[in-house]
């Protein structure tokens, strides 16, 4: 077998982390289950309606319809087929802001529908006065952002919410990464706090369970009978699925680590990361970069590309935004060691590139 | 916690089974790592890479374009996709034996287009008369089965890849389960037998992966450039997946296992599969039950409801196929014993039940 799988000490950019021991363990033992199968693998069924119910509770939704997704890509198709199906036009349209993520370009190609992109606002959030004038009698659906991959923002939920369901519409919130973070804060961005219809949630990002364990919640179980195949109404959630064969690891580990660390250890993590944002807020601008200021704890800064590249070259899994900002997410494993030494190799690497750096 | 995962000591309608002990120690090294995120998960990256080829030694095709997805489904769906995004049509139609999987069911709804459905035979293979009718002008894909989910059986693949070749539409074969069984068959099946275009294939079901594991291949890379949604070509076929994130446990696990199973380790199971199909067939037979003549190993026998409700309340994990007979798969797990305390649990059971079992 090649190599080894790749350390965290050095990983900034990833939405991923490894899983809290507790959801190691449980996805080990429950390996060899799958939840797609509910009548042969019984107890790993159970543990995805705990997992659900678990879910709910973060999310506002006290008798929530769901089911642990593949990811967040399966959540936010699924939640942009329900739109569709659910709809009456002959070509429907879903409206979503240019900070959503790229699986809504891929669900609008797999489902055939149009996607109205939204510009945002400076403050990276959408742009509501363009959301009115992109929904139309078609709009099926609208999309909000509670936790924007580049910059951690939140879109304004509440008047998403009014102008979804002016048109009739259903509001989606892809949460997939914020939604372990956002009740710590003061954000409304659940099904308790507006309109919502639909989320996405991911355990396998801030939930610190192992992939695969993505979230997909809706208000009422009628909503996933808009994706009911071969019959007009389901039983449950768990039959609208867009895999097959399930792994029984990801809902174990989304039940293990949930039951371990909410709310008491998921609201420690949020201020242990945004604690180490502001030091690397701090940090960077002392050295001079221009840094975007953080809401949800990513911290983005203008860093030259000759720098960015000799950092990749020492190791660093650094990425950037679409504007080439250098993109650093404080996810459980990103430790105030790891930061330092980001800062050493910063310090030491700056002077050898360019002299604008 | 609640419970234990479920034991596979009375699983016998399943296509999962454990994973090879190779399989699950690349599952648990690899568990907290992304193939999706190559750029940082490079190790997984290189693993996929050799899976795929593998696969490719497998099914025939020297340098294979794929990926290892999260299941047979999201292959099927992926495949269909393909021929629907290639097709000129503003209705395409993909035409499928009734003997297809649901997820072809799942896929036409998904995306939006009609799926014409052709009976079988009376040995359940697809019925080529019907297939040749229900192809026109809009027909974009056709779909032949090897290694059917309830027989077994092998559709006529080279005969349906000429019909869909005249039509300008794509041969997807879908070998979820039988595509490690069939290489020490006489089947033609795969890319070397016949015009197959696109090909599903499942390390995580006889492959002995852990889940998720499923594997679509295509004959060229062209052919995925069917799913670019942001750029007219792919540089891999990796970035037109369904999903974002994916499990490295899962692409480690196929290649491992392919690794040290492929070609005598799958030959032996093969082996002892049909050897244990054969045994059971006898055994029903003795007994006085009607059992269909396998090809691959699953065995169907017709069992009444009381009997086989029994036996379900017995512990044993068994289903039916949608003409109500019983179905048992040899997987790996199914063992002589086990198939002895089976039977030894029918002749106890058959006289507690209706006379007329």
């Amino acid at each position: 077998m090649r190599g080894q799988p790749q350390d965290f000490d050095r990983v900034l950019s990833s939405m991923c982390t490894p899983p809290h021991p507790v959801a190691r363990e449980a996805a080990e033992r429950y390996l060899a289950t799958n939840p797609g199968d509910p009548a042969t693998y019984q107890t790993v069924a159970d543990l995805e309606d705990d997992a659900v119910a678990m879910l709910g509770d973060i999310v506002g939704l006290d008798d929530p319809a769901g089911y642990i997704a593949s990811g967040g890509t399966e959540a936010n198709i699924q939640a942009v087929r329900m739109a569709r199906n659910r709809s009456v036009s002959s070509d429907p349209n879903v409206v979503v802001p240019e900070s959503a993520h790229f699986s809504f370009q891929k669900a609008a190609d797999v489902l055939a529908i149009e996607l109205r992109i939204a510009p945002l606002t400076d403050n990276y959030t959408v742009d509501l006065g363009a959301v009115k004038r992109f929904c139309d009698e078609d709009t099926a659906g609208i999309v909000g952002v509670a936790g924007s991959t580049e910059y951690g923002r939140v879109d304004p939920i509440p008047e998403l919410a009014n102008i979804a369901h002016r048109h009739d519409a259903l509001l989606h919130v892809d949460a997939a990464w914020g939604g372990f973070l956002l009740p710590f804060t003061d954000h409304d961005w659940h099904f308790g706090h507006a309109g919502v219809d639909t989320l996405t949630i991911d355990p396998h990002k801030m939930g610190q369970a192992a992939i695969p364990a993505g979230g997909l919640l809706a208000r009422e179980d009628e909503l996933f009978d808009a994706l009911a195949v071969d019959t007009p109404y389901l039983e449950s959630a768990k039959q609208a699925t867009l895999t097959g064969t399930r792994s029984g690891a990801g809902v174990a580990s989304a039940a293990a680590a949930m039951q371990e660390l909410w709310p008491d250890g998921y609201r420690e993590q949020y201020e242990t990361s945004v604690a180490n944002a502001d030091f690397l807020v701090d940090a960077l601008r002392e050295r001079g970069f221009d840094v975007v200021e953080p809401d949800l704890p990513i911290v983005t800064a203008d860093v030259s590309s000759e720098l960015f590249e000799a950092l990749r070259e020492e190791g660093w899994r650094v990425s950037t935004t679409g504007s080439d900002e250098m993109r650093v997410v404080m996810m459980p494993h990103v430790t105030r060691e790891m930061l330092s030494a980001f800062l050493t190799d910063i310090d030491r690497l700056r002077p050898t590139v360019n002299i604008n750096t």
